[in-house]
């Protein structure tokens, strides 16, 4: 089985280091012998041992009816999404870790792989090396999934941990994260959620089967957060978490939002830190499930978008069962109508008595001249109006609210 | 497609309500009907709704060719093997959740599911409804597996969990266990590593593709542990956690054993309470992956059976490649020979003095009476030569040696 490879930027470049490390191995599992035969760059790279698998010209590519996998982990819609379409077209089966591609266009391009016999498989996309496609299609096919929650940014997750272990503010955290080449030098997609908003998408879209499109999800990231929250936080028995997260309703509409979490220590997520990305499957069957492992990288990553090409050579013939299909997203509930408790910080103007007479089972401490506390469930609607009237009058403005994760 | 269930226990029974409770949904992911159309039981249900399922004799399952999976959840080796056999040999493909069967017979039964062209499924035999076999078969396929460690019994779990939070001695936690219907009235099996045996046995022969029969795996149980080692080792920073473990060496080689080991609070295996399990691969490529979830429990383990029955379904003419070949198991290293840091416990006659002269680098402290420290890396000859050294040199016998687990 012959394959190229779109993109020799860092997850492109470990795949082709992958399958020449452990060739054996990949082509005894494969049933075949895989065989890169082109790599689409647009740089030069005269150096590289590879350098006679280059070429710049995509329709080499297309027009070589040798190649029975297209790789793509260029990243990015554009040219990754008419790359892929015209391959899938063509005939050819696709394996990409470009979750903004998948997030986006799954719908479509799933259809054209359906409709041409052909596979289109993405586990790289949400996760990195983390399996988690794979078992919520498979492996949990039994079940309803009732709710899934995840950490899908390792970035993010980094800056986090620093801030609560080492004291960092946010400013100093990201620099840190930066320098160590975690994030970007524009940081925007990670820290602002988007990323984990593409994953949390396509997982939806992946356990609802109808396509959820990142932009009807509900996305805040971890820019303001404060330092003196997530130690608040921490003295409260809660990490700060930035978590991607559904709920399926009885009427099986969903919830799905991006954002802040205060997640209590006895839940599994709490715990996991650095650039670790963990995820919390809910099914009625199984109960709670949780996948944990390292979700970017170079090698990581790039083992997923191998196993995916090693399942195409199994799957050469028949195509695998991965398949969500178009939708307008009325199925997504208005994210405000959520029930969940919310953390408040005052830093003065209040006293925990004002805050009692609003928020009525609100459990409120001072620390450092601060009053916190959390409210009982409430949907946003509520909370906004209850927040506005104590705010009102006590004359004081929150300086703070987090919302608290449960399961 | 129509299927047979051998077994109407606990797993059995919740294999036939879960098929019940989202068929839509499950034949939706099948691509077909499935239809249960024989229960097999010696017992009688006669208020069963499903009462005219019910057979006694497997033949009529056997000589039925309208059966296309038999589903085998009888557990032990007697019926349960012969029945498997006959089922692969007649061209049915079989799922089963039985660990015993498949690390005994595994090799076996997969060569005749190969030859018959036939599919050989076992995803609830690890880990219950936590997504295992196939992670290592197909989502980490690009690596190679360096060791993989896990909590991989609820029961003893509950009761190290038990003891470590409530303060209960090893007997009433059992005791417990036992009242909550976790473990059996006779539990052996569970407390004495027998099951995590075979279970790691089963994890072993599938990441390195040769037969690993459970008497070749070193079992030892948690009978032996005590509430004061478990608190010395829990201020100390550690949990202690019955694992199976295999480590890859560099000859290709296998360590594999069950045994209760220190785990050290920063290794996420540790935070792993009660009946919950936990696996921790690692791979050459995507560094450290955890599973969790339910290892055990009626719906959980139904859940992980359907869904190889919905793989079937998908995979009735093309094969699952799930394969491993017979083994002398000369490649199962002596587990003597690993080297591992070492907790010891003496109840007085040495003194920190003593136990430094004889293990240069241990961390000595002492703690109501008694000396509790940790060695550094040691083969078990060294350390039991060391040991027995330092006991006749000070007259007195270590009251406690439980091994550290490393990655």
């Amino acid at each position: 089985m012959k394959i190229a490879v779109l993109g020799y930027g860092v997850v492109g470049s470990g795949v082709v280091e992958l399958m020449h490390k452990n060739p054996e191995s990949i082509n005894a599992k494969a049933g075949t012998d895989i065989e890169i035969k082109y790599i689409l760059d647009i740089r030069d790279f005269d150096d590289s041992p590879f350098k006679n698998l280059f070429t710049k010209d995509f329709n080499v590519i297309l027009n070589d009816p040798e190649i029975d996998v297209v790789v793509e982990v260029i990243g990015g819609l554009n040219p990754a999404y008419r790359f892929v379409k015209d391959s899938l077209l063509a005939g050819k089966s696709v394996v990409t870790s470009n979750k903004e591609l998948v997030s986006v266009y799954g719908d479509e391009l799933l259809q054209i792989a359906k409709d041409n016999n052909k596979n289109f498989l993405f586990e790289a996309s949400v996760g990195g090396g983390i399996p988690i496609i794979r078992p919520i299609n498979q492996c949990l096919a039994a079940n309803e999934i009732e709710s899934i929650s995840g950490i899908l940014n390792g970035t993010t997750n980094f800056i986090l941990t620093k801030m609560v272990k080492e004291g960092y503010s946010f400013e100093d955290a990201l620099k840190t994260a930066q320098q160590l080449g975690y994030a970007e030098a524009n940081p925007a997609a990670d820290i602002e959620g988007i990323d984990s908003c593409r994953k949390i998408a396509i997982l939806a879209s992946l356990a609802y089967g109808e396509h959820v499109n990142p932009d009807k999800v509900h996305t805040e990231g971890i820019t303001e957060i404060k330092l003196e929250d997530i130690r608040h936080a921490d003295k409260m028995g809660y990490a700060v978490k930035l978590l991607g997260t559904i709920r399926k309703n009885d009427d099986n509409t969903l919830f799905i939002m991006v954002a802040p979490f205060l997640v209590e220590k006895s839940i599994p997520l709490s715990g996991v830190e650095d650039v670790y990305n963990a995820i919390l499957v809910e099914g009625d069957a199984v109960g709670i499930s949780l996948f944990y492992g390292r979700g970017a990288g170079k090698l990581p990553t790039a083992s997923a978008v191998v196993a995916d090409v090693i399942d195409c050579a199994k799957h050469i013939k028949a195509r695998k069962y991965l398949y969500w299909k178009s939708s307008d997203g009325s199925f997504i509930e208005d994210y405000k109508k959520m029930l969940c408790k919310r953390y408040v910080r005052f830093d003065g103007g209040v006293t925990c008595t004002d805050i009692r007479e609003t928020f009525t089972d609100a459990q409120c401490t001072e620390e450092d001249g601060s009053l916190v506390f959390i409210t009982s469930d409430m949907n946003e609607y509520d909370f906004d109006k209850a927040l506005a009237s104590l705010e009102s009058k006590c004359a004081s403005t929150a300086a703070a609210v987090i919302r608290v994760f449960s399961i």
